[in-house]
């Protein structure tokens, strides 16, 4: 039987603590390739290079191939990697591991979510991590998780079309509170640009912001991983809104004959 | 009675045709201004800038303010316009007018639908206009159809998180099929990657692709525009996706405790 091919990526850069966690955790699982971008991509969202051309290199790592930078996104990575530079379809995209939470509105702008974005669209089952904390450095609670959830992803399969997106809580040495299937929340940040000039007098903005808890209840991503939980939350992109249908029908737009 | 405020804004540019044929078939809507990438941005998807700061630039037109150019992707310009350049919060965020189309699973590349993305995200009605062509030179029938719709949108609203992504056939000398009210496809470009070789000798690649069609049926904006009929989508960011819930509750992850 061939072993199942699982695809390493993510948006911090090939060199990042994260993607080297990442792929300890999985190796055991089949044959791990790692693609990733040669340097951070963060909040880069579902970018994509056209305008340039992609160049691909080899990292050696203690006289071993450890995988393979590239100059362009996760997004790109991924396309690249399925087309071009793996030997078969992986069988599992994997994203991370992200330090910095990417629940609710967040998944929009995440490089390590579009990476499993793109995955999904490949019609390749896939998963991204990410941990609540800049400030983590041991990742041992989240690779026994990774693991633990490799095994029912192989074994039980999601639907085309369904990625994972894990969150984990920064409270490792306190342990933490469970683990929550839950809802991708609509929680997001207000920006509060920062205003201020540079040394040779020119006005200059730097995004900050405030985390803006989710409205709708409890059951959601970002709620439950402040809570202490490990939460995994299916995402899939179907954008109708089909609500809006029927109302859009009855505007006078729909007469309009150029 | 205040006027509407309106921010136009676009990925392909302030200095581009279609954000100026834009601003002229909303002009009569509102007080209307122009925040866009300072360059091309195009395919950046939803990105954010978060590790540099953001210049704004007055651009001026026949010795008038035309808007401001910033050194940032179409959802900064949104984020931007909105918490500092603009008097007041917009009641309308309007993208384009871009050149290729933004239908099916590339909506979720482009930085035409990103700024309309953001514009929801900010809880403001937000829109996004596409032309199927990269040829196409004359906008007389794309402004008109905008006056239609700017019309209807503004006496009649959308939801909070609505966002209408609305594409235009390139057939404007034989006129149009009629529009349509129709759903976001799932078809999408297979990839095709050029290996090349640079004039130094070292590999690179380069995104291209193939087009294929939705495979649902022919409600979806992708089949439909290409048919010869203009597309309004109405497209909503909840992406949880229900039905898988249950079966990942099934899963064994939810007995781990670290």
């Amino acid at each position: 039987m061939t072993k199942p091919l699982i695809l390493v990526t993510n948006d911090d850069g090939i060199n990042f603590i994260g993607i080297k966690k990442l792929k300890e955790a999985v190796e055991e699982f089949g044959d791990v390739y790692v693609v990733a971008p040669d340097a951070e991509r963060s909040a880069v969202g579902h970018a994509i290079t056209i305008t340039t051309p992609l160049r691909v290199n080899e990292i050696i790592e203690d006289g071993q191939l450890f995988g393979y930078a590239v100059n362009g996104t996760p997004a790109d990575c991924v396309k690249l990697a399925v087309s071009q530079l793996l030997p078969r379809k992986p069988n599992i995209v994997i994203s991370g591991i992200n330090p910095g939470e990417n629940t609710a509105m967040n998944v929009l702008y995440s490089g390590t979510v579009s990476a499993a974005t793109e995955g999904v669209i490949q019609g390749i089952p896939s998963v991204a991590v990410s941990i609540t904390s800049f400030k983590y450095r041991k990742y041992d609670l989240a690779q026994k998780f990774i693991k633990s959830l490799m095994k029912e992803l192989l074994e039980k399969g999601i639907p085309r079309g369904t990625l994972l997106n894990v969150n984990i809580p920064p409270f490792q040495e306190q342990g933490i509170k469970g683990v929550k299937i839950a809802r991708h929340g609509n929680g997001r940040f207000t920006e509060a640009f920062e205003k201020r000039t540079d040394p040779s007098g020119r006005t200059y903005y730097w995004l900050g912001g405030k985390r803006h808890p989710s409205y709708e209840d409890n059951d959601n991503d970002d709620t439950l991983v402040w809570q202490g939980y490990i939460v995994v939350s299916p995402i899939a992109f179907q954008l109708t809104d089909e609500k809006a249908l029927k109302p859009l029908k009855k505007w006078s737009i729909t007469d309009f004959n150029g």
